[in-house]
């Protein structure tokens, strides 16, 4: 061996060389079997040379994994986690470490994808079912879906919900004042673009159920007040109106449910159920309702069904049905949701169990009175009904207040100038209650002593508000109470799912690479973990070190001037970044600017989205290359001239090609007076190779959980930050808590928390510091690499659909198997189903063409994985020859049959073919073989029997 | 659900009830089953009265898990982690990121077993035969074992085996004077008691070959200075003596090896291959050696044989062969290894690769001759041949060195009065250098420039010297390099193993109860994992009060005065006790007292520790109902009154019995003038019942490793602190670097570090803070429990051999099945293996007694789970009925052939029982079973053709 140079002995970048995928002489191989050269000989043939960037991305010299950590280490210690009774839908709460170390912690569960192979998904969906069912239990009502982004969202998809829903003629809907300030801001924000006229103000005195086609009502309220809604929502529903309520789990523990109360929605936030506060998130948002409001349910709902053995099998039963049915009607644009943290909150109500969760929200209510009866010499919360958080009207104590606390590191929530508002949550000691009636009152009170003297009923609830019914009475919340038994259950799921830590999961459009374990380390520091979202900005100084940093990089790698982190997901920063630019225009006294050019190829959550921000989408073309009809974008553009407000794009295009037109588009949109949004999609083939404002993106959304290592968590966390370019950047979305400098508060609000999910944009600082600029280009040519090397693979069994320059893909491509049903007998997802036999997830299957596979490896897989890939594919069209020369009936074969499990193995065989065809086709996979736990999920039993929650367990 | 009381509602103790396996209900059910009415009851018929403790233990109240580690954390908080370049076999390191998570982090390694069941213990088997063949290439020697406790046991062991193999007619061993010190205690200890004569100096000018059966050299030596032996090595040679080398396994990438230097023995740690320091341990020390000595190896060696379908299988290969066969004369103590740790260093060398490791080396190494660069005009280092260590007089300015270093947070070696060691490591950048040539000679140096100025080469190893041979050359150390590869790799290796994460392992005498994940959580903590043993105790201060605490709650429950740390194992803990009670004999003038009395129903290790500690093994007998024989224990202490050193004594007994006359047992002892020791393996049937000091022990180890939650970690780490009685207290082992107060230098050494492997205590701290007393209590009582419940269960099926008062047994039970072969053709080997095929591990097989099982199923273990298992043994019985009945012939039956595995179902089949039988035995293993990854493993293959590394890839 050489000696290395002393730059390679002193290189700090030995984190590129573990995240990218081949090696060094794989490349050179894959390379020569593309007949290039060099990865610049190959990139050059694939990027148009118009839109490659002048000037090397600059960022930080990459730090290895070691370094990065000690110094985002160093970063975290300058945030300062005092203890926070500031409430407003974030609570204190103790993730069980059992929970936290076998599945926040564990790639098995993290680095699942969304599952929409459900047989290899069971575990999650197991899950999943059991927090609905924890939701259908708390909040009375039938149906619940398995996530959406936060309590804010949630709220703005009830209003619309609704609007879809009512038959109320009235337009209007009515909003209780004392939601907390962000739902409330989201909550107007929607409104306002979707033109629904808003009432806010105090139910009780001004709901008027004959002037609005709904209302949404707060309960427990932001000031911790309860009251009994029944009558209320009797009334609007008399004037045909629905009411949604959002509401607070921990607090329905105790209480009567929303269904109890007649509502017909109820959404929320299930953070408090051992969801670390993150500074804001990410948290999974919930929504329950009725059961007739189940087909207008936005986001997706877990259900189930059968597989083609009988036995019970779980499936996504519903899944944003508004973007593929309704398309440009849409209303909701939800498509990531929260799976990971819906999971933890399901698993924590599990650990728990309806005991345990009633001890820990007796507790906090406990806690609640005892600081109420200890401060009472000098000061009465402003509601006798209470759960956990009390309101005081202090008057111009309120500075004094503040500063004994801060004296005790306490945050409580200042209201206005003379109030202050205390919520307590699991963590509340005693000894807190002590120090906060201190800061109230200035007087050091015997609380221990008080203590003794109330009862641990739920007496500052109203006993007509108390719960009557029990919760949680499903075998699952009663069996796995001790740790032995919850991680058994937890490996049992875990076990039953394909991950990464099993193979490749090649799906195009998702970017399915490595999360690395040092990204992922941070997010469970105390000190990033334990962060209120509205805790004071000299709390959250390493917060915004870090926010800065990843947003310095990613407006070097976008050239955007300024990036906003509130989007949860890609749809919501398609969302913001359409509001921006609606911003911009109104502000530019074109207000009338409403026309949203999208092209047919984009994903159906653009045009959702458009919807959403009250705009009139025009679809443009695309030519029979697969690439957007530059003429049509013309024709189009001047027919809406004058109300054109944007337009979409998506590069490279979800059809996995660099259209070389992407600057015509831009100059033609930008010639009319309209804005381009470029969906970030597929940022992963671009980064450090080209910046989209270059080539004329004005907007451009970035899935942190695509380009920048979010792991998907079986469905999310999402992350969607926006950049954008100068000119719109005073009219990005602000917040009503947590004003950031240069924005206005009229611009709007997309998310409950200022940042997003700040937790989780940890992971993708540790990846932007540990690649460096070099290493970013590099991830985006490997991506490039991997992409063209399958391509060239599979071509003569599978035909590539759409090519660029050169017959070049991007970084993922689709494979046509449209015809293949007629030839073979089996489609796309019959290959979907068989690659699991062979130990893979299938690529994506129908988008963005139906009965297609569309293959994006990403820079992460090695070539060794990428041809046992192309092999299992190529052995599977031998099968599908086998299928149609007749040697195997196209009724009954391994592809129709797909996948077996092992149980099948050991039971009568009367197929045509054997069964180590069936589940040991190739001989590797008798090394390592991941077993589908179930058989073929049957959709259309599903979708006649729809059932949501936890099946019996005779089931 | 009614009110919990105020008392519940604020209840700290809630992880007892996590922790402990029956639910209140299943606690009820299972002592109606045994016919009495509270767990008290059943306690006073099982434990005799005479020894129950009479007060309740003390302990601090528990704490929840996150009060525990927010307690722990402030603790570890005042631990201090300078930069360290003291070397002395501690090296900083960097453990990658995706080992730490998906190994060090993952219940999935940790919690296994030692792999005597073979068949499911494939992954961390490969993982060890990776670890051998990594040490083999290393040290250029073909056989290693599969790890010892630390570097010094290693070192001791290495003069024992040439003892055993010299053929040199000498008495007396030589050891090199530059070895470590903590090495040369050691050796120096094992020497005296087994009165080996030894001579220590300078090798070049000290060593006369004639006068010693062998050597122990130390390469490169503590002082970082590199000399070639082998001259001296030929000339020990020639005098038929043997010669072990010390070595360092990073220097060892660039050095000749010592099998090329023609060393018989190589020994060292593994630690610095990503182990964290962690104050001291756990780390893996390593032997390897010449063919010749492979069966004179201790502890265990991994080999290569094949399963009864023909296909590569591996196992342990040869296993404390000294205490099985030889017993009373062995000179080998060792049981427990390192695994988890061993399998740490054996990643990462696979992650690194060979190109990666030299890297590392060199860099470490071009490190230390850029100090030496740049100390140049004021200071030269003693040695010009070094590999990362430096040693420099510096006469009287040392003082001033140490100052300078510590105003910049470097702790540096200081030697005598004179001089300063320098070690460098991998973590080591040109900024710490420039640091620490400012400490050396006070200017500032231009560091970097001279980093310019020289080369990358190994300048300073002498071109002799240098390693000519590549290594690693493996696919296995080849083809892991990426992230993802490994992350995958691990995962593969991994769900080939039997957990605890797939359900109970109900190990007579080991306690495989839960390690809790909060239990877990702090030993990757930096301020725990990054503390040299070696720092000085200001820096240690968290280390030194969590010792403290665990020490204080290690007395109340023995009842025992004071606590030594030092012992890594149960058995290094036995021979530390008896080393302790002869320094004890020998200050009060009776040096003669070396008889040891053993019942027969020891564990191995017992004589064999015994034998180390220079004493005369005695047997005693066992009556027929399993108890020691007290008339025959009378008869023995007559005999050997005069000469009575101590009894060994294992209580509960390894009959899993509450033995009566224990009492009487140890007064009879003490009668003689003898100690009591008790072995503690047992203690999880006692700790918070009954005090072993109380009942006469004198001294008592205590596996941390079993009763105080410390994971098996597949075969380790231990940790086997002992207690001892007042009196014993001046005479426990000291430490040469770490001096303790109240210890006298004169009484020896048994470990490495002063404190055995403090950050595995941790494990053991958080589990005392979160159970408190009465959890402790409680968890001795349910162990109780449900080893009776079991018991009960399968009595009828299964005889048990030995019972206590009230027909009831302790914590654990004998199956007999020593009639079986006969009856039913099949014997406990064969019921081991069927096991796995329902989803178990089996229990301990043929300990104490030939052809029994004992079943411990801990406390931590549901009746929902111990009913699976007891219906598992009984459907197997079933099995073995109907091959006593001829249904099945006897060498064609599912358990002459199990385990079965997931590919034989799809082959042909050709037993009389059908797949299902085979593999679904019960109707449960349908939703969740665990595949056995070969079929039987062939153990006379595997004698008969033993390899000991990696296989080749055809295989």
């Amino acid at each position: 061996m050489a000696d290395p140079t002393l730059a390679e002995l002193l290189d700090r970048s030995a984190f590129q060389s573990r995240h990218l995928g081949p090696s060094a002489a794989e490349e050179h191989a894959m390379l020569a079997a593309l007949g290039v050269q060099t990865r610049g000989e190959l990139i050059d043939q694939t990027l148009p040379a118009s839109i490659r960037a002048a000037t090397p991305l600059e960022l930080p010299a990459p730090a290895g994994e070691a370094a990065a950590l000690a110094e985002l280490r160093r970063i975290a210690a300058r945030n300062q986690t005092w203890r926070s009774y500031v409430g407003m839908g974030y609570a204190g709460t103790i993730l069980p470490q059992v929970i936290q170390r076998n599945v926040l912690e564990n790639p098995g569960w993290y680095t699942a994808y969304t599952p929409y192979q459900a047989e290899i998904s069971q575990g999650r969906l197991e899950a999943l079912l059991a927090y609905q069912q924890m939701l259908i239990d708390l909040t009375g009502l039938p149906v619940a879906n398995a996530s959406l982004l936060d309590e804010s969202t949630a709220a703005g998809e009830a209003m619309t919900l609704i609007r879809r829903a009512s038959k109320s003629k009235a337009e209007a809907f009515f909003v209780d004042a004392a939601c907390h300030p962000h739902v409330l801001a989201v909550i107007r924000t929607r409104a306002k673009w979707m033109q629904i006229p808003l009432v806010v103000g105090d139910p009780a005195r001004e709901l008027d159920p004959q002037r609005v086609f709904g209302a949404h009502l707060q309960y427990p309220d932001t000031y911790g007040a309860i009251a009994d809604w029944s009558g209320l929502i009797d009334r609007v529903h008399a004037a045909a109106g629905l009411v949604s309520l959002g509401t607070d789990l921990l607090a329905l523990v105790l209480l009567a449910s929303p269904g109890a109360l007649g509502a017909d929605v109820a959404v929320g936030s299930a953070q408090r159920f051992g969801v670390p506060l993150g500074y804001g998130g990410p948290h999974a948002g919930f929504m329950a309702a009725r059961e007739a409001l189940v087909r207008q349910m936005p986001g997706r709902i877990i259900g189930v069904s059968k597989d083609a053995a009988g036995r019970t099998a779980y499936r996504m039963a519903l899944q944003t049905r508004e973007q593929h049915i309704r398309r440009e009607k849409a209303t909701s644009n939800i498509c990531t949701s929260q799976v990971l943290l819906a999971n933890l909150a399901a698993f924590y109500a599990i650990y728990h169990g309806p005991e345990g969760l009633r001890r820990i929200a007796l507790r906090a209510h406990f806690m609640a009175r005892l600081l109420a009866r200890s401060v009472k010499m000098s000061l009465a919360p402003e509601s006798a009904a209470y759960f956990d958080t009390l309101t005081f009207r202090v008057g111009t104590a309120q500075s004094n207040v503040r500063s004994l606390a801060a004296t005790k590191k306490i945050n409580l929530r200042m209201i206005g100038a003379d109030r202050v508002g205390v919520a307590f949550d699991e963590t509340t000691t005693i000894e807190d209650v002590v120090d906060v009636a201190w800061a109230l009152t200035g007087h050091h009170v015997n609380v221990h002593e008080r203590a003794q003297a109330i009862a641990t009923a739920p007496e500052a609830i109203p006993p007509g508000l108390r719960r009557a019914n029990p919760v949680l009475a499903h075998p699952v919340f009663n069996r796995y109470h001790t740790e032995t038994e919850m991680m058994r259950y937890l490996k049992r799921l875990e076990n039953r799912d394909f991950s990464l830590v099993h193979g490749m999961i090649p799906l195009g459009s998702c970017t399915m690479k490595l999360s690395a374990a040092a990204e992922l380390a941070p997010i469970t520091w105390p000190a990033l973990a334990n962060v209120h979202p509205f805790a004071p900005p000299e709390q959250a100084r390493g917060y915004a070190e870090m926010l800065g940093q990843v947003s310095k990089a990613l407006a070097a790698i976008t050239g955007l001037a300024r990036i906003s982190f509130q989007p949860n997901s890609g749809a919501n920063g398609e969302y913001a970044g359409l509001v921006t630019i609606r911003n911009y225009h109104a502000a530019r006294g074109e207000p009338h600017r409403d026309v949203c050019l999208i092209p047919s190829s984009a994903h159906g959550t653009n045009p959702a989205s458009a919807h959403m921000a009250g705009m009139r989408v025009v679809v443009v073309g695309c030519d029979a290359t697969g690439n957007v009809d530059l003429a049509d974008l013309e024709a189009k553009v001047a027919e809406h001239r004058d109300r054109l407000a944007a337009a979409m794009l998506t590069y490279p295009s979800t059809h996995g090609v660099f259209e070389p037109g992407v600057k015509e588009f831009c100059d033609a949109v930008h010639a009319a007076g309209g804005q381009v949004y470029m969906d970030g999609a597929n940022l992963n083939a671009l980064a450090g190779l080209a910046r989209p404002a270059d080539f004329g993106a004005d907007v451009c959304h970035i899935n942190l959980h695509k380009t920048f290592c979010i792991p998907h968590g079986g469905g999310g966390p999402g992350m969607g930050p926006i950049g954008v370019a100068a000119h719109l950047a005073p009219h990005l979305p602000c917040h009503p808590v947590v004003p950031e400098d240069g924005l206005d508060p009229e611009s709007g609000t997309v998310s409950s928390a200022p940042f997003g999910s700040p937790l989780v944009v940890a992971i993708s600082w540790m990846y932007l510091r540990m690649m460096g600029a070099e290493g970013i280009r590099r991830a985006s040519e490997i991506a490039i690499l991997n992409a063209n090397y399958v391509a060239s693979r599979l071509a003569r069994s599978y035909p590539i659909l759409y090519r660029g320059a050169n017959a070049r893909v991007a970084h993922e491509c689709i494979l046509d198997t449209r015809g293949f049903k007629d030839t073979y007998g089996a489609n796309a997802e019959d290959i979907a189903k068989r690659l699991m036999d062979y130990g893979f997830h299938a690529p994506t299957v129908s988008f963005p063409v139906p009965d297609t596979l569309m293959v994006e490896p990403t820079e992460s897989e090695s070539k060794a994985e990428l041809d046992r890939f192309c092999d299992a594919m190529l052995a599977i069209h031998a099968e599908l020859e086998k299928i149609r020369r007749g040697e195997w009936p196209r009724e009954d074969n391994p592809l129709k049959n797909a996948p077996h499990t092992a149980d099948e193995l050991a039971g009568e065989w009367q197929h045509p073919y054997t069964r180590e065809e069936a589940a040991f086709p190739v001989a590797s996979l008798r090394a390592s073989k991941y077993w589908p736990p179930v058989k073929r999920v049957d959709q259309v039993y599903g979708d006649r029997h729809f059932f949501g929650g936890c099946p019996p367990v005779e089931a």
